[in-house]
Formats: C-alpha cells, sequence, structure tokens
C-alpha cells in the first residue's frame, strides 16, 4: 500500500522552535517572578515510580503529579540552579543552530560555571542527565529538540524515501538505494527531517544486525515491500521515534527477536516503553507492535529447531519470572504462557538458529508467520 | 589532492573466489591424500604468541612457524574433522552467492552434523572462532572472503565515491551526501565494493560517534577536504580494513581519541595491530597513521583544560604501565613521556571537553595540529 507522507508541503512547526519558544517563556516567567519580588519557581512531572501510570492507553506514562523547585530554598537552590543553567546552555545551542551530546553539554557547564564561581557546579554527569529529563517533562519536549544528540544504532531498508535537511544542504534518502550497509537512523528524526513516501505492507523489526544483513541480502524488503529495521538490541531513542511515526501512517509494525526473555524485552520496551523511559511518553511508545517471534512454540512447530535450543540460564529463568509479573504482560495468557515454558523447560533458543536447515529459511519464517497473522500481542 | 582510485576498469578478481579455488583445492589434496592411502592433513599457521612478528615493518604479524593436523590422529581428529566442516560449509555459502555471520555458520554446523552423527560436533561458538581463524591462516584468506559477516560500527562522511555491487544491483555511495547519519561502514568493504573517487588531502578517524556528529554538522569535511570517519571506539574489521585501502590510495591517516590509556589504545590497535589480531596481518594494519591528540601535553597548552580533567583511576594506571611495556611503543619516547604524565599526574581528559568554550573549537584544534604537523608518531 502506497500511504500518505507526513507534512504534505504544510510548514509545520519544529520541534525545537517549540522548545525555543518554551525555554524563552520559562526565562520570562523567572525573571518577572525576580522583578516582583517573589521566590523564583520552577515546575516539572514527577518521574518517579509512584507518577508512572499504565492505563488502557497500553503505554507507560507520567501522571499529573507535580513537584516545585524555589531558588530561595536552601535545599533546592543548587538544584534550581543547574536546571536553569541547563535551560540556558540549551537554548544557546537551538540560537546557535548546533547541536552536542550530553556530555558535551555537561563540558559547557563545568567551563562557564567554573569560570565564574571558581567552583564546579556540576561534579558529575549524571547530575546533569537527570536535570535533562527534569526540563523535558516540564516543557514538554523531548532532548532532540534541545539540540541534544544521543546515542545511534538502528539501521534501515526498504521502499521508504526520507527527506533530510542538514548543515545547509537538503537530500533524499532512498531506502531501496542503500546496498550492503542500509541507512543508519539518526539521533533526531524530527527536527528537519520528514518520511515523503512509503510505499511498503509493513514494518520488520529484527533485534540483531546480523539476521537483518542476513535478510537484505535476501531484498526481502523489496520481495515483500516492507521496510526492514534492526534496532541492534534494544532500540536507541531515534529508533523508536521513527517507529512511532511509521506507526500513525498506518503501517503495522511487527517484531522478531531471540527466544528469552532479553530478546522479549526488546520488544516489550519498544511497545510500552519502561519504567525508567516513561517520562518520554507516548512519542516514543508502539503500542500497536505485534511480535512475530522467535517463541518457544516454534520449537514444537518447527521440528529441526529442537536440536538447536540453548539451556536457559539462572539468570533467563529469573528475568523470565520478573517479566510475568509487569502488569502490562501478565494480562496476555499468550505471553505468561511463554513465559512458563522459559521457567519450565528451561531453554531458549536465537533467531540466527533459523538459519540451521538453509540461510534463506529466515526470510521463509517471516513470510510465514505474517500469511497466517501468527503473532503474540 | 585528486587520488588515483582503484580498480581503474581492470577487472581484478575478488577475494571471495580466490577463497573459493583455495578451499576447492585444499578439499581435493585431502581427497587424494586419502586415495592413495596417506592420512589427511591439513597445514596451517601457528597463531600462538611464540610466532608473532613485530619488526621494521611495523606492525603485528604472524611469522613462519606451521603446525599440522592429521586426521588419523586420536588427539586432532575431532579438530581435523571440524576444521573441514568449517571449511565444506563457508565454500557452500560462496557457491550460493550467500553471506551469514560465525554464528549463523555454527547453526548450519550444528544443524547439519547432529543429523547425521546423533551427536553435535561444535557445543560452543567459541570452537568454531578459532578453526575460523586457522583457516584464516591456512588459506592466506579473510573471513568476509569467506562470506562471513563481522560486527560492523564504523559511520563515514567526505569526499569519496565508493561502488558497491550488492544483491543484484550496483549503487554509487557519495560520501558528501550523507546527511546527519553519515555512511555505515560494511563489514565486508572488498568484494564487490571499490572505491572509485577520492578528493580528500587526509583522513581523519574521530574515536567516538558523538564527535564525529559534531564535526560533521560543522561541515568539517567539506571545509578541510577531509574523510572523517569514527570507528565508534575499537575499529570493527570493516573500518580497519577501509582504513588500509585508503593509505594505500597515499592518503594521510590521522587519528583523534580521547586522552587515556584506552583511546590511546585505539590508535595502537588500528596502527599496528593488537597480539590476538595478528594473523590478520597487514591487511588490517596502518603503520602509517599518525596521532593528534588528544594529549597530556595538551593540558599544559590549552588553559581551559585544566579545570575540565578527570581524575584517572587506579585501572587507567595499570593499563598505561602496560602500555610502556610493549615494544611497539616503548621505542617512542613521545608515547613513553605521555604515559608517564598519566602515571605521574592521574588525571586524564575526554575529546568531548575541546567543546568547554565553544561547540566549534574541536574543529578548530584539529585544523590546528595539522596545519602545525604536531603529531605523535
Amino acid at each position: 500500500m502506497a500511504l500518505q507522507a507526513e507534512g504534505k508541503g504544510l510548514e509545520r512547526k519544529e520541534g525545537d522552535q517549540i522548545a525555543y519558544e518554551r525555554l524563552t517563556a520559562l526565562g520570562k516567567k523567572l525573571v518577572e517572578e525576580i522583578k516582583a519580588g517573589k521566590n523564583p519557581e520552577f515546575e516539572t512531572l514527577v518521574r518517579s515510580r509512584s507518577n508512572i501510570v499504565f492505563d488502557d492507553q497500553d503505554f507507560l506514562r507520567l501522571g499529573d503529579k507535580k513537584e516545585k523547585r524555589h531558588f530561595l530554598n536552601l535545599a533546592q537552590a543548587k538544584t534550581f540552579m543547574q536546571t536553569i543553567a541547563v535551560a540556558n546552555k540549551t537554548k544557546k545551542f537551538i540560537e546557535e543552530g548546533l547541536h552536542t551530546s550530553i556530555r558535551g553539554l555537561y563540558y559547557q557547564l563545568k567551563y562557564t560555571l567554573g569560570e565564574d564561581l571558581d567552583e564546579n557546579l556540576f561534579e558529575e554527569q549524571s547530575e546533569s542527565n537527570a536535570l535533562i529529563e527534569d526540563l523535558e517533562a516540564a516543557l514538554g519536549v523531548k532532548r532532540e529538540d534541545l539540540h541534544l544528540t544521543t546515542d545511534r544504532k538502528g539501521v534501515l531498508a526498504g521502499p521508504i524515501k526520507i527527506r533530510d535537511r542538514f548543515g545547509g544542504e537538503e537530500i533524499i534518502i532512498d531506502g531501496t538505494k542503500q546496498g550492503r550497509s542500509g541507512w543508519m537512523i539518526p539521533s533526531d528524526v524530527d527536527n528537519g527531517m520528514e518520511i515523503i513516501e512509503v510505499d511498503a505492507n509493513y514494518v520488520l523489526v529484527v533485534e540483531k544486525d546480523a539476521l537483518w544483513q542476513r535478510l537484505n541480502e535476501d531484498r526481502f524488503w523489496a520481495k515483500e515491500k516492507a521496510i526492514l529495521i534492526t534496532p541492534k538490541g534494544q532500540s536507541s531513542r531515534g529508533t523508536r521515534r521513527l517507529l512511532r511515526k511509521l506507526a500513525d501512517m498506518g503501517l503495522p509494525i511487527y517484531v522478531f527477536t531471540d527466544c528469552d526473555a532479553w530478546g522479549w524485552y526488546i520488544y516489550w520496551t519498544l511497545k510500552t516503553g519502561s519504567i525508567n523511559l516513561a517520562y518520554l511518553g507516548k512519542d516514543f511508545a508502539v503500542p500497536e507492535a505485534k511480535f512475530i517471534g522467535v517463541t518457544m512454540s516454534d520449537i514444537e512447530k518447527y521440528d529441526f529447531l529442537k536440536k538447536l535450543t540453548i539451556k536457559a540460564k539462572d539468570i533467563d529463568v529469573k528475568r523470565a519470572k520478573e517479566m510475568k509479573e509487569y502488569p502490562w504482560i501478565k494480562r496476555h495468557p499468550e505471553w505468561v504462557r511463554e513465559l512458563d515454558m522459559v521457567i519450565k523447560t528451561r531453554k531458549k533458543l536465537e533467531q540466527d538458529a533459523l538459519q540451521g536447515p538453509r540461510l534463506t529459511f529466515v526470510g521463509d519464517y517471516v513470510r510465514e508467520k505474517i500469511a497466517n497473522e501468527e503473532f503474540l500481542p
């Protein structure tokens, strides 16, 4: 199916411009409070477990509980000042039109404030990380909108065209012309980037790069009209965000991982988010995603897999038991059954094992699952 | 400078075709030995420390010491058979024109031999890994020529064009049209792949992806006519091999890492190879590479860096002491001095710290070092 692309010539406001407006408004508010002789106040959403919600929206997100920080409060003054320093620096990055990592931000803060104060405002990077999350939650923006780059590791190929406006140039990325390498999914897939054309039936997410390379060599994406993505393990922010955008265009998202608690958790993190990343909310979750395998039930179905299983270690079994207790997993009897099979049989299986009989079997496996709509929720 | 590209229309023989001929010759030799009633023999180079040479060629390689394995020898029969099984499978992969990872190979071996023997020839993947290295050393080919894919993680941008013949199609990768992502350096940069045009003054290798993204945003590669590469930490085989090919075209290779024993070791591995990878020899080493920084001496030179240093941990100091003892390092007094400064001052410095005063300082630092030819050997 050919899908309508985003944008459609309409000028949408970029996320970094929205972030800039909100940073400016925050600054103005604080200045006004100071002028009015009030105690400057910064308000953000509480990011602790007590304020994490999982409901019928099917993804983890923050509730409404808010937290206030005041400048004229001995216990809060340092954090308050640090937060404002982060806000100030990221506003400058947007003005300059430049990006850096949180490590780059950390060194800028250390450099600037060290000079003025003869003492370091940030001793450890972990301090600035938490403040960035506060700012994301307070302003309702993503750190990518604050011109902070993050780790990138996903790869894509298939019938999709993406426009990338970057460094004063504009290029069109054609997902069908990426050769053996594929296109590396960047840190920020929003600002200056648009999906302009998609002619795919679905998106296939393959946990391991080695399997992605296998399917790319078979030109699986051309034969199936599929967008073939590997997150290379747990998905980066950029990969999760791109999957959200593809799901918003109506594309089914199918996920294919190892048959063990770790592989399955890659699926669940992508689908519902995770406790640590709940503050990201719906922009980074894909509750529509479906799981195509590998499942413990496959071992019964495909006879040759029996001798290619691996013994599950204690830690695998422990992790399976933990996963059974997550509310968003335990409400699915299919998943409880799968997890119970790991616990009972103490076996696991890698997606690589599907290459046992012949290298091209991997694609056939995926095709059959999709044709029969043999998914787990 | 515009450089002559490889190939030039001449039909060179691909590495996988050479590997195929050598695998076939090995098989024929064994069959003849069996027919003649002789004990089948497999000969490879010894890969242990006793056969590793470091001499005036400036890279680690294997010496001439050979090791023979016989089928009719109780202690060697299993390894002999395993080696032949690996040779047989990889020959099949080349015939099929398909690639897989060593994990995929492992499962094919487990599948095939399990059926015939009702016992698994390979219980652990580590067994098959060692056999692949034996085969590479014995046949004088790379595992990529045996159609085995490896981890890939390097990224490139800059004035270079590369032809990629893959999956029945041919694409031209233009390193100046890679937007924010860059081109992901694949596992195999030889078979079906050719550098067809280069218009660069040098190659800059940047340890961290975050710094690569910073320089890519500044279009450093356009301003400097440089090929900008990040290995993302230790270089993958594909990245090392591509750097070797670029050095063969006469391009200077400059390396830019963190200022600590780990960053510096990334440089040394790329330059001379390492003990574990000595069997790879000159195809994967770049002894011509030069080190531009970050150095401990930079802390004296750039005043602002003083307050951006980090305390070196015991393990950093221990590693620096070890590095001082490597013959290929200790013959360079400049490096001994740098390592001594780590040991004495117990400080280290990240390349990210160069963003302290302003984000674009990173590029200025590199430019100044190159303009002044301020390199370590």
